[in-house]
C-alpha cells in the first residue's frame, strides 16, 4: 500500500503536526514534519507622546519572562482584526479606537505555517484587563527610543515584536 | 499512576514535541505541547553598494516563494558562528570575511523555543553554493531601499528576515 503523501500525526490544542512526503526528483522522496498553526494576531499599542505599551510575558516554551506586543493565536473562523482588538484588550485593558494592519507575516516557514497578522492600534481607552487562568502577564510601557535600546540589547528577543516594530517603523 | 509532567510525543527530523502538565494554581492544571527546535542561525550577508545578499526559497510549510535572508538549523553541537558560515555558503555560494553577531531571538515563543541566532556577514567572496537534494532555492541582490519597498508591500513576509534586518539597522 502506497504510503499517504499527508497525514495529521498529533493534535494539540494550538496546532496540528502533519507528516508529508515531498518528491525531490529521480523517484526519490523525503518525509518532512510540518507544524500546521490557525495564524495569530500581535498588536502594536500606541500612547501619547511616543509611548508603546508593551507586556511581560512568561513564556512555558522559553522558560523566561519576555518583552513583547501583545499577540495571541486566532480562535475558529475568527477575522483577525476582531482576534487583534480582543487580545489587546484582554491582555492589556486597552481598547482601540483605531486599529491598522501592518500586513503579516510568516513566524518560521522552515517548519510551521503560522502566519502572524500585525496591527497598530491608536485612541486607546483603558477599560480594564481580561486575562486567560493560564497567562502570567504584566503590562508595561517604553517609549520607541527604550524600545530601540532593549531590542539592540538584546532584552527584546521575540521575532513578532520586533517585525511587527520594523514594518511599523517603515509604514508611518 | 501520576501523569508524567514532560514527556516527547513526537520526534522529528528537525524538532520534537514535548507535551507539558502545568499548574495553574488551586491544584488545577493545563496541558501544553510545545515544538522543542535545536535553534537556527540567520545571516544578513552585505555587499557593496548598500547591497544585500538574499534568497528566493520555496517553503513547503507555506506553499510558496518567499524572500529571506539565507538561513538553517544547528547541527548537533554546532557553534552558531560556524553554522552561519556554512549556511552563507551552501544558500548563497559567499564565503563571509566578517561575520559579527546581531543577537539571538525566540521565533514564536508561544509555541516553540526555537532560537534564532542573527548575524550580519561583510567582506563577501564568492566560492560556489552547495544546496541540500531538498532545498530550492535562488540567490537575489536587492539593495536596502528595495528591502524596505518589499518589507513594506508584504513581499517580505519571513519573520526571520524582518527580525533580522531589525536589529542590524538599530545595531549599525
Amino acid at each position: 500500500m502506497p504510503a499517504k503523501p499527508r497525514e495529521i500525526v498529533l493534535q494539540s490544542s494550538v496546532f496540528a503536526v502533519e507528516k508529508l512526503s515531498i518528491a525531490i526528483g529521480a523517484g526519490e522522496c523525503v518525509t518532512r514534519h510540518i507544524v500546521r498553526h490557525p495564524g495569530a494576531v500581535c498588536v502594536l499599542a500606541v500612547l501619547p507622546h511616543d509611548q508603546l505599551v508593551m507586556i511581560r510575558n512568561f513564556r512555558v516554551a522559553t522558560g523566561q519572562w519576555m518583552h513583547e506586543f501583545c499577540a495571541g493565536k486566532l480562535e475558529p473562523n475568527e477575522d483577525p482584526h476582531d482576534a487583534a482588538r480582543r487580545e489587546l484588550i484582554e491582555e492589556t485593558g486597552y481598547d482601540a479606537g483605531k486599529l491598522e494592519s501592518l500586513g503579516s507575516f510568516y513566524t518560521s516557514p522552515g517548519f510551521t505555517d503560522e502566519l502572524m497578522h500585525a496591527f497598530v492600534a491608536h485612541g486607546l481607552r483603558h477599560c480594564g484587563s481580561a486575562l486567560q487562568p493560564d497567562e502570567r502577564i504584566e503590562v508595561v510601557v517604553r517609549t520607541t527610543a527604550e524600545f530601540d535600546a532593549l531590542a539592540r540589547s538584546g532584552e527584546i528577543c521575540d521575532g513578532k515584536t520586533l517585525a511587527t516594530y520594523l514594518r511599523w517603523r517603515l509604514l508611518t
